[in-house]
């Protein structure tokens, strides 16, 4: 960076011939975490890997950080430094810069609102709009072990929660490499990462796509941690896994016989396993095909999940 | 833009050999503004500004931002369109696309977290860290109007507040074109913007140049508006214009005899006046100089001014 935190703004050098890709997302207290389940660490290292992700499913490189923080007066300073470590070490891992920023105080809820900014090359940049119908639906590690983490730290009386599903709500891991990869080898059409769940990602991608969408219960990754939990709550894990948010896996639109590219992608990329998991098809709406071929529509988002 | 809003980041081509200037800021809720005092479209218009502030301090060309917005369950969606209106129409003035953003719910006060990138050619950036000793200090505009006109909205049964303090304080001006003249033309070392007050830009610019300075109390630009209001309620007019805050208009270090550059810089810009008000000196701390020529310490920032 040409100038970093401490002044006006920060000035950076841009990368000759690759293109600008910026997010911002926000955490907030009592809506996204909470000082009971989170430790200060756990704050900062979420609210980048929320960013990061995003740009994963841009499959954009990340460069920089600015970290906008609003501060309740009842923070004591050790617990700020400890959020700005969480952020940074989680920085310095994908090698981000932290060149600014702001904190001001607030009356209400901590929130720690940070901005992303990366690059990527041209035309090897993907979007939620990309998929064809025919191409096939790919999705990164295991999912419902994000929201199954979170039933665990907040039902009452509950035990200590089982330390993986823990970790996918509080340190999610976002799939930078795979989504960089998948771009470079241009192996995918379309991209979203999983924030609000595999039902909301898949829907808005068909619907950005201009087709459906028929997903493979039987072929759903779900987090084998969270499993055998769900289904001690009375809970469908393929329901949880469709519906649960904050799993931050990345979902690509493949092309049919794109496997060749597919395996370039995956060839020096340390993130998880790719899945298929169904196929964008040309009739709109999205619909779960069971073990026994029955089908049936997708089930609602996060917030109809949240209500059961 | 490349890729706008509604997918997980926006893309946007760079400009070629420039840097790329990137800043944020917040305004929150019963710290920045009240609902009581500020229509929606306030909030949304301050909200930008004071990032523009922040690229103008630079001498940075803004160019897009990202709007997070923070949002309690009371604000009807109509309030939230006209913030966005007020964004908008200030973005549009200054040629700024609103490339992106997030909403997310709160259960505390209305925050709206900003991030602004711009442009600046290499080496036309200006920072706070440039000022020498014999450097004069220039401040554009007036000064003290924008705290005159938040305790004549907030007083306890005062009249209706003046007009060009309330705008001041609810509709700051930045001073962008200024900013990029002063920077392209070469008119001054340093820079900072009087977000929290002339005091606190004096010291700044001051201790980062590893110098101090010497104001003269007689050559403050003291809003006229607000020059009577102040003398009514018992505080001194040039107290007020020195450690007032928000006023966002830009200190700038000048280099003796640079008459001829800054006249240049000023030629095609419609921004006010520039004001010379004193001098930085080799002696570290800053003192005012009244008409007299006698010799106080700088006044204590906006808070201690707050505590009065």
């Amino acid at each position: 960076m040409l100038v970093g935190p401490g002044d006006d703004a920060a000035v950076l050098a841009p990368v000759r011939n690759e293109r600008l890709v910026v997010t911002t997302d926000a955490v907030v207290e009592g809506v996204h975490f909470s000082r009971a389940s989170f430790a200060p660490a756990d704050i900062g290292h979420k609210a980048l890997a929320v960013n990061l992700s995003d740009l994963a499913a841009m499959a954009a490189t990340p460069q920089w950080a600015l970290l906008s923080l609003q501060l309740p007066a009842d923070w004591p300073v050790a617990a700020v430094e400890e959020i700005v470590d969480g952020v940074t070490a989680l920085a310095v891992r994908f090698g981000v810069s932290v060149v600014g920023g702001n904190i001001t105080r607030t009356p209400g809820p901590l929130a720690v609102d940070i901005t992303l900014g990366g690059t990527v090359a041209s035309r090897r940049w993907l979007t939620r709009s990309g998929a064809v119908a025919g191409d096939e639906i790919w999705v990164s590690g295991t999912l419902g072990g994000a929201k199954a983490g979170l039933e665990m730290m907040t039902a009452p009386g509950s035990p200590s929660p089982d330390p993986v599903c823990a970790a996918r709500q509080r340190r999610p891991e976002p799939r930078v490499r795979l989504g960089v990869a998948m771009g470079r080898a241009r192996a995918a059409r379309a991209a979203m990462d999983l924030s609000d769940g595999l039902a909301d990602a898949v829907r808005q991608v068909a619907q950005a796509s201009g087709c459906g969408a028929r997903l493979d219960a039987s072929a759903l990754p779900i987090e084998p941690d969270a499993q055998s939990w769900w289904q001690a709550q009375g809970v469908d894990p393929v329901t949880a896994a469709i519906v649960g948010g904050e799993d931050y896996e990345l979902l690509f639109a493949v092309p049919k016989r794109g496997g060749g590219r597919l395996r370039n992608a995956r060839r020096h990329v340390a993130d998880p396993a790719l899945t298929r998991i169904g196929v964008f098809v040309k009739d709109p709406g999205v619909l779960v095909v069971d073990r026994g071929g029955r089908e049936d529509a997708l089930p609602a988002g996060y917030e109809h999940f949240e209500n059961r």
